[in-house]
């Protein structure tokens, strides 16, 4: 396998990532289904790690696991008139079914606030009932146009939390609850994923919110991605579909509604965050092998010699580490270092006869590729060094990511600083305008409000678009 | 909650099913999407401790998981024939997508042996590549017009394999390893319901496979549930998608393919097989909660005293056991032991002030109800009795399954013996008859050949409705 499967992040960036996702082996474009793409068991592998970390979030802080049904009467969506109007266009819609044509059509969920809170409506009579706390794990289809492997497919596969809660202070401190305790802590513990924490602007938030927080990533491009969005819904949806309780006066109120989602995007945010032009890079909390190991061996006496020590040294790994151990017969070793670097293993274990005889090891990092991640130590104790190692691997990917973004970010005071900005990354800056500057910005730049950040200065200064006095800072950025 | 909430299985059957899925809270029909439900808490929580066990098994047999399109274009399903003789009428059809009428329609997969049939068919090149061992877990559509919660509805949930061998042989060792070492072992020692591992008659059999295998359990109403399918798909799949390889010889061969599946149907076999007038019974290693614990008290004193103790005592629980401390206020400990029993929960402790004097607590098994099941013991050694406990009633779950499945089950020589059986549950019988015998058997008594028992007493005798000599033995009955 030559190494120039990869095209190099220099030359084009969005070729690089598509050779990632087909020599990691991860997923395939499934031209016979529209934007749809088949995960491959590299890919789910991923996907998997990520679902038990989030779901040990989801249900730690309180949540139950539900299903709902994958078809919503057409009907359901029209109730909430912002709602409807960002998802109508691209539903995917069933007319006929068991050989004859529906009397409603249904369609296939975008999304499931609706048909959630048709039953939230039939489960809550009192504030007894509340905070109703739901999550589920489900695939969504939304008609795209223009799509691209794990980042946007008409079909993928989430996990969407909907709440109900008695007052508007509860909402809220659900959604910022979500966005800091579950969504933001895994990007960053376990993706490795700096992101920002902001306020979605009224033209870029959930159609149907009151308010749309989000998590925003830099890409290694200098373009925003979208981790995870948790949005405080108001009553908006309460209102639609007559979620309502009676409170301790006995009195029938509306509830006040959240609903929150992260999907298999977020493993096109852990590849284009992480990897190089050497093909992927998993940070080991996510890896489904966090550790390969290779026997070198050139004939039978120094194949049982290395055997026999592979043995003696992963004897302790079994529940400590995830690993394997990479015997195939037919391949060399050279041949199986690159094939383990493409599919992004963190940690590399070598041994050899002269290994066997020196009681040592060579170890490989991954994120360190070449001789520079190259050592070699000693049989003894190295399961706890390796354990050790994975945890600096994971720590150094991360302060990689973060000072990158800090390299590709900077404060803007003038319309073209902003221009010329977002050509390299996010660009920080005083913002007072409104929808419609936002939009004639978008239009001439291609750049987004990615969010107003919760972290704000608080100091004064003149929006970078009106000139006005504001003290609010935004963030600006194109985005995938 | 009065104790009538629940109908007696002896006075409607069906009814106290249903009343089961409702008090349990497992699920509610959604109305407003035809045939299908919601699956609440309860009933989910069940289907995630399925999915664990069954996916450890999966996985620990060498398959991947990965996941294919929700949509099939309309022409897939039809390349094979009997397939689509099979599937086509129940399929819901998606016309139009993203605003616009598509110019060739999808079927919202109703199972997936043609989408992924399409991809093997890309993927396997040599014989090298081969075995490929595939699964998925999904959703999947089928326009039932007679539904019941988790036994028959239109969207389900499950998991789907899908394989592909160089060989006859290799093929039919798959799908009976599946049968015998995930599904059966599955369903007696994780959910203790026996099952008979059989054969499907060319009638009942998969639309599209060579051989049919099946798991068969009884429910307490006599009637047979097909628990699990593992088919020997032969060479029509990989002959209708040109899954080809080349062999050693260099010689392209079409593959030999397989496909299994269980489903959230399960949960409704659960229910049948161990369920009493009471509520739900969840055997231990299903059971998301294994044991609840009451304390009682009567004032803020005794509270204060009850509360320590119920610390002392479930110091060491966490990690060893699946439990609740029941310590809502507002409700009276006979109102929570009502619904815990309901609810199925295993084992109930109960800690109230004199137990906290004597040392004791009270320990009752959800399994034998009332005062036969309910034992006062000492709170030293507590954690390991109530770790042996849940293996004992495990076992007795089992046992007395079983049990039940022997009473209910007879050989029978004639045809009228035949039809008083099935009135009451399984009956073995010698058969020799062709496909027409089999549909006027099951025109005129409602039940079917269930399976041909891979395990056969090889002793001839004399056909049940033909009287022509033969040694097979098969199950008829009337099934779900």
């Amino acid at each position: 396998m030559p190494k120039d499967v990869i095209t190099t992040r220099a030359k084009d960036y969005n070729q690089w990532y598509l050779d990632i996702v087909r020599e990691a082996d991860m997923a395939e474009v499934a031209e016979v289904v529209k934007g749809c793409i088949v995960f491959k068991p590299n890919g789910y592998a991923i996907w998997e790690m990520m679902q038990r970390e989030l779901d040990n979030r989801i249900k730690e802080t309180g949540h139950s696991n539900v299903y709902f049904p994958l078809l919503i009467p057409e009907s359901f969506l029209r109730r909430e008139a912002q709602h409807v109007e960002g998802f109508a266009p691209e539903v995917a819609v069933v007319t006929h079914a068991g050989g004859e044509k529906l009397t409603e059509p249904y369609v296939i969920r975008p999304t499931s606030e609706t048909i959630i809170g048709y039953f939230m409506a039939k489960w809550i009579r009192s504030y007894r009932d509340l905070p109703l706390l739901l999550n589920q794990w489900a695939n969504v289809m939304r008609w795209e146009l223009r799509t691209r492997p794990f980042l946007r497919t008409t079909e993928f596969l989430w996990s969407e939390g909907h709440t109900a809660h008695a007052t508007e202070a509860e909402a809220e401190r659900e959604t910022l609850m979500i966005l800091h305790d579950v969504y933001a802590d895994f990007a960053e513990q376990v993706m490795a994923v700096p992101v920002i924490r902001g306020l979605k602007t009224e033209q870029e938030k959930f159609a149907g919110a009151l308010r749309s927080y989000c998590i925003e990533a830099m890409m290694q491009d200098g373009r925003a991605l979208q981790a995870g969005t948790s949005h405080n819904l108001g009553q908006n949806f309460a209102k639609a579909f007559d979620i309502t309780y009676t409170d301790q006066n006995n009195t029938v109120q509306h509830c006040w509604t959240t609903s929150w989602g992260v999907s298999t995007r977020l493993i096109g945010a852990l590849i284009m965050t992480h990897s190089d032009d050497e093909g992927l890079v998993i940070p080991p909390r996510l890896a489904p092998t966090q550790v390969v190991l290779v026997p070198i061996y050139k004939n039978e006496a120094e194949r049982t010699k290395v055997r026999e020590a592979v043995a003696r040294i992963t004897a302790d790994w079994k529940g400590r580490l995830r690993f394997k151990i990479d015997d195939r017969d037919n391949l060399t070793p050279g041949f199986k270092f690159n094939e383990w670097e493409l599919k992004g293993v963190p940690v590399r274990v070598e041994v050899g006869p002269k290994d066997v005889e020196k009681g040592s090891v060579a170890l490989a990092r991954r994120d360190v590729p070449g001789r520079e991640g190259k050592s070699f130590v000693p049989q003894d104790g190295l399961t706890e060094r390796i354990v050790v190692l994975l945890e600096e691997i994971q720590a150094a990917l991360f302060a990689r990511a973060l000072a990158f973004r800090e390299q590709h970010s900077a404060f803007v005071s003038t319309y073209d600083e902003l221009k010329q900005q977002i050509e390299r990354g996010f660009a920080w800056a005083y913002w007072d305008g409104n929808d419609e500057d936002e939009k004639r910005i978008q239009d001439e730049t291609r750049a987004t409000i990615r969010c107003i950040p919760l972290e704000q200065p608080g100091t004064p200064g003149t929006c970078v678009y009106t000139g006005r006095p504001t003290t609010r800072q935004v963030v600006f950025a194109r985005a995938y």
